[in-house]
C-alpha cells in the first residue's frame, strides 16, 4: 500500500512560498510489531507548525527537510499488530500531512465516547480546545466576572477561548478583522472589536468602549498592536496568557515590541508564556469538563475545510492571511 | 520654627529642568493633637519620584505643584504631641524633600535598634532593600543555584537584589555601565556586564559569555536593550520580576518594546511588574532576616551622598544620568 504525503524541501524566510511543500509517495513497509496503519479522514493545520520550519530548534523540534511533515490527523485503523488499538478504531495521532500514516501504536489515542464529530478532537476538544482552557484556567487564573480581552478571537484556539470565558460569566471583548468574524463574536455573546485600518492607539480606545471597566485577563494569540491596545487598558493585577505571536512568525526581521510594556509594573500585572504540551496531564480533566457540553451543543464551534491532501499546504498558507474562521481542517476523500 | 522645602513648579516633559523645582520656606504651625516636629538628617531620592511628576495617576498619586514635595526620609523627632513618638527617637517617614517635617504620628516609624547607621533604613533595610528582596524572593521565586541577572545592577535596588541572590547561592550576572560600577560588582563576585557602546545583540552574547547555561530569573530595572538581549538568554520557565524600565521614565515619546518578547512563549517565562507597597506586610519578615546580616557586615551597600537640602534636584536629577553608585542620599547639616 502507498502513502502519499508532504515533505519540506527547504526552511523558508518569511511566509512560506507554494512550491516549498512537495507531495510525495512512498511503498508503505509491513507493519512491525505493535504498529498500525491509519487512513486519514481528518487533518489540522496550525499556526504553530510555522516554528517547525524554521531550522532552529525552538519549543518544537524542526521539520526535516524531505521527510514526512507531521501534523495532527484523526484517522480509521486498517492494519494492526498491537493488541489495544484495533481495525476499525478511530483515532488522533501526530501522522499528519498525508493520506496513510503508519506509525507505532503507541503514539494513537483511540477516540473516547462522545457524541460529537470525530474532527473536534483535532479543534475543540484537541490542541486548540486544550490549549484555550489551559490559558484561560492555568495560565491567566481566569475567574467569574472577570473582563476577558482575546486577540485572533474568532480563531482556532480563540474562538474557544471567548465562548469557554463566556460559560464561565466573564465579560468578554474579542479582537478579530473581516466583517463575518466580527458578526460571528457578537451571534455568540461577545463583543467584537476589530483591528483593522487601526493603530494601537485607535484600537486601545476601542477596546476601552467595549470594556469601559478595563481587562483583567488577555488571552494573546497576536502581538503587534493588540498587544500595546491591551497593555494601556489593564486593571491592576491583570494576567496576560501568551498563548502565540502569529504576528511575528513570518516576519523576516524583528519588528518591534510595544512601547508600553511598562504598564505591567504600572499595573502589577503579569504575562506569561505557555506551551499546552506541557500541560498535557491535565488533557482527561479538560475532556471530561469540556467533551459533555460540547456534545450537549452548548459551544458554536467553527470550522473552514479544504478538501483533498492536495490543499493541505494552501490551507497551512491560509492561516496567516485570516483565511480561516475557528479550525481549519483538511478533508480527505475516502 | 520655619521648614525650607522644595516643590513642584511645572509637571515636566522628558527630563525635568532643574528650574522646575522651586525652594520654599514656611513658618510652620504649632503641633495638632498626636503630631510630631521632626529634623531630617537623610533624604531620600528615587526614579519612581518622576512618575510622581507626570501629573497623570499611574500607581502613585501626582505631586501636587506649589505643594511641599515627598519622599523617605529619617530623622530626629524634635516635638512630639503623640505618647508613642516620643523627642529624640530616631524615624523614618515621607516627609522628605525639607529639613523639618511636621507630620501625624502614624505616618512616622522609629527605626528599630539594630547596629546599622540610620540612613541604612532608607536603603538596603527600606524601600529598595525591601524592592530588591520582593522582587526576587516573591516575584521572580529565586531559588539556590539559579542563574540570575540583574540590570541596573549597582543602583540601589540592584545592588541589593545581586547581593541577596549570590547569598542565596545564585550564579550572578550584572549589567551596568561605568567601569567603577562593573569593578565593584567584581568585587562582591558578581559576573559584571557593560551595556555601554553595545546593540542588544552584542548585549546579549556578553551576557551568554558570562552566563553560559542561561538566565533563571532576570530582575529588571531598566528595559530597552537590556531587557530585548535577557530575553534572548531565558531558560525554560524564566522568571522575569520587573521592577521599573528607568529607560522609559524620561521619554518625551514612546520607545519602541523588545522585538523578541515571543521568546515569553518558546520559554514558557512568566514576566510580572510588581510595585513593593503592595507587599510592604512583608516588611517586619525583611527586617527580621537581612538587618543581622546588615548589622554583621554581610553585604557591601554603597551610598552616593550630597550635601545640603540645596542639592536635592540635583541629586535626583543625577538618578536617570547613572550619577549614583547605590543609593542616592542628600545629607542634610545640623
Amino acid at each position: 500500500m502507498q502513502s502519499r504525503y508532504f515533505t519540506l524541501t527547504d526552511y523558508p524566510t518569511g511566509l512560506p512560498r507554494r512550491e516549498l511543500f512537495a507531495l510525495e509517495t512512498q511503498e508503505l513497509p509491513e507493519l512491525g510489531p505493535n504498529e498500525v496503519r491509519i487512513r486519514n479522514h481528518w487533518l489540522s493545520v496550525d499556526p504553530y507548525m510555522r516554528g517547525r520550519m524554521s531550522g532552529i530548534r525552538t519549543y518544537v523540534t524542526p521539520f526535516e527537510l524531505g521527510k514526512p511533515m507531521e501534523g495532527g490527523a484523526i484517522g480509521e485503523v486498517i492494519e494492526s499488530t498491537d493488541a489495544k488499538v484495533k481495525v476499525g478504531d478511530r483515532v488522533s495521532h501526530m501522522g499528519g500531512w498525508r493520506d496513510i500514516a503508519q506509525l507505532p501504536a503507541q503514539g494513537v489515542t483511540v477516540l473516547p465516547d462522545h457524541d460529537v464529530p470525530e474532527q473536534a478532537y483535532l479543534g475543540i476538544l484537541g490542541m486548540p480546545g486544550m490549549t484555550a482552557w489551559t490559558g484561560l484556567n492555568r495560565i491567566a487564573e481566569c475567574k467569574p466576572g472577570d473582563n476577558v480581552l482575546v486577540s485572533a478571537a474568532s480563531g482556532a484556539v480563540g474562538s474557544l477561548a471567548v465562548q469557554l470565558a463566556k460559560a464561565k460569566g466573564c465579560h468578554v471583548i474579542g479582537i478579530a478583522g473581516a466583517a463575518h468574524k466580527l458578526a460571528w463574536l457578537e451571534s455568540v455573546g461577545v463583543e467584537p472589536v476589530t483591528y483593522k485600518d487601526r493603530t494601537a492607539g485607535e484600537l486601545s480606545d476601542a477596546i476601552q468602549l467595549a470594556s469601559p471597566e478595563g481587562i483583567d485577563v488577555y488571552f494573546e494569540n497576536v502581538g503587534g498592536i493588540c498587544l500595546e491596545a491591551a497593555l494601556s487598558q489593564l486593571n491592576e493585577g491583570a494576567r496576560i496568557a501568551v498563548c502565540g505571536m502569529i504576528d511575528s512568525y513570518n516576519a523576516e526581521k524583528p519588528a518591534p515590541g510595544p512601547s508600553n510594556l511598562s504598564q505591567l509594573v504600572v499595573r502589577k500585572a503579569k504575562m506569561q508564556g505557555f506551551i499546552v504540551a506541557d500541560h498535557w496531564s491535565n488533557y482527561g480533566y479538560f475532556l471530561n469538563e469540556v467533551a459533555p457540553q460540547v456534545a450537549a451543543g452548548k459551544f458554536d464551534y467553527q470550522e473552514t475545510v479544504k478538501e483533498g491532501l492536495e490543499s493541505t499546504p494552501e490551507a497551512f498558507l491560509a492561516l496567516f492571511e485570516g483565511g480561516n474562521t475557528g479550525k481549519m481542517l483538511v478533508k480527505l476523500e475516502g
